[in-house]
């Protein structure tokens, strides 16, 4: 089956090179055809892992999106949440397998990558898979040791998938738990911006820890309550996840809630970074969905608080601190 | 009931500073004539955490430890493991309670402070608490928010030390869970030590993420086997008191580990570091408890193999990489 990648970004670049370096041919649809060009002459992304060599022939570039979708059968979808309906909306996906590397929501929908693709583009859960880090695309580009979850309710396409991602430096696993797996997923960038927001604001290291402790606490209260499967969420595709982005000094939503901690405006925040973390968008979603299960998601709350409600991050943190245990 | 401190280490002034900054008066033991003496005139300690104030009239200091025990009740343990016999072998704590704040295990009996008190010296595990972390005591000097776990077999104890040190700036919670508080305690530096060594190694973010959340299953399965209780590891005192320690720069733990993964000798660490961590120690206890319970620790294992049975931390890590998931 053909495989081909949607995006031209750091993430979409990394699996580009974990497939290739398998001795996969893939396909890879970019929008901008100045990329396009750049990757076809110099066999590398002018934008983003820049030290990511590719070899000639392994690599068929589109940036027409109907030809790339013709020629494509498994399709990797990579590109940010927020682009992802503006690019698929209007194209038919059927007979398409969908495997999302997106990390966050589809904000139209409010709806995660699986549900979006199913809902409103009718493809068969069993024919949609995740690919779920702990994994930044910076230490696939390195080779640095790192492991996958890939998840899907047919354990057929997990193994598809997780069989042309193994390798020197990938080690695959694979779970059952797709919508399990991508809401933490999606929750983390919220814990991640908390614990940005709590850095900005001055707790130490000691403050962070406990943080982290309730905040999977509270991905396993919501994903068992609202999609109960038996599930560990102490496993790499959940724990781990959060682990990478929390502590990672690089993650964008912990540079975006550090900055609203440290007392800037959520527009200067935005046109600082320009750019708006995913864990934004991931924030309003989970208060709905929270909302609609009837659960009560403390910390993913209080995030939502400051960043829709206008609360004062160290008010909310105050608040906050009383229910952490 | 008069509460004394024994010990003048860092963490032992932290507890000093936790207790005063309440309005507590304590006993404090201190090993050396100099050290009390600098500590009742300029009111600090002289070696650790040096911006932490005292007021007059808040500390009793003492360096013979026979008069400390006589005007002591409740006892807070909080020198090194590896003294803790040397200093109380020969004498009597009948009719005193315990509080360790010890973090780590007894050499001399490979037992953890719980069970060294309860067989050497037959205080009943009622008279016996532990104060457990996530704590840097250098965070509780700066007055960052900190939560505290105080574990007894009796509530009562463990209510009145948490009463004495919730404050301003400390938070405590209660549990029962005495000796699977205490062995998580001294695993979570075996884990660091882990972690160093992986850093070290050269492995990333996204493998140290999954070194930590196999390592903290790995946490689960052992106590609940050993001591079945029910317990939730993702709580603060497991989950965030491992966090805290792996994924700080500042752990002596981590430091070592470091050094080994970079290809020094354990003689040149310990000769480099002038000291041994507490998880060389407790990597040896570790074992021999493991093999007590017929339970296989795969990362434990590992660190063991490197630190007591000379195998190279580089193929070691090869071959545990290979059991993580």
């Amino acid at each position: 089956m053909k495989v081909g990648i949607l995006g031209g970004g750091s993430w979409a670049t990394a699996i580009a090179k974990i497939l290739t370096d398998n001795g996969a041919k893939i396909n890879w649809w970019v929008r901008s055809v100045e990329q396009a060009d750049h990757i076809k002459e110099h066999k590398h992304n002018p934008r983003y892992l820049r030290s990511v060599e590719f070899l000639d022939g392994e690599l068929e570039l589109y940036t027409d999106l109907d030809k790339f979708l013709e020629c494509t059968e498994v399709i990797i979808v990579a590109t940010p949440s927020a682009f992802i309906h503006s690019v698929l909306a209007a194209k038919s996906l059927s007979d398409k397998k969908i495997v999302s590397a997106v990390k966050g929501i589809i904000p139209e929908y409010n709806l995660i990558p699986a549900h979006y693709f199913s809902e409103y583009h009718k493809i068969p859960m069993n024919d949609i898979a995740i690919i779920s880090g702990p994994c930044h695309a910076e230490e696939v580009a390195m080779e640095k040791l790192s492991y996958l979850t890939i998840a899907s309710e047919d354990s057929a396409l997990s193994k598809l998938v997780a069989d042309k991602m193994d390798g020197r430096y990938i080690r695959c696993s694979v779970s059952e738990d797709l919508v399990g797996t991508e809401i933490s997923a999606v929750l983390k960038n919220v814990y991640a911006l908390a614990c940005g927001i709590a850095h900005g604001l001055g707790y130490g290291d000691n403050y962070m820890a406990v943080l982290v402790s309730n905040a999977i606490q509270e991905i396993e209260q919501f994903i068992d309550h609202a999609y109960p499967l038996h599930r560990d969420v102490k496993q790499s595709a959940y724990l781990g996840d959060l682990l990478v982005t929390a502590y990672s000094l690089h993650s964008r939503n912990r540079r975006f809630g550090n900055l609203l901690g440290k007392g800037y405006s959520l527009n200067t925040v935005k046109q600082e970074m320009n750019m708006v973390a995913e864990g934004y968008y991931a924030a309003a979603c989970i208060n709905e969905l929270a909302a609609q299960h009837n659960v009560e998601l403390t910390i993913a709350n209080t995030v939502y608080e400051i960043l829709y409600k206008q609360v004062n991050p160290r008010s909310a943190f105050i608040d906050l601190s009383k229910k952490l245990y």
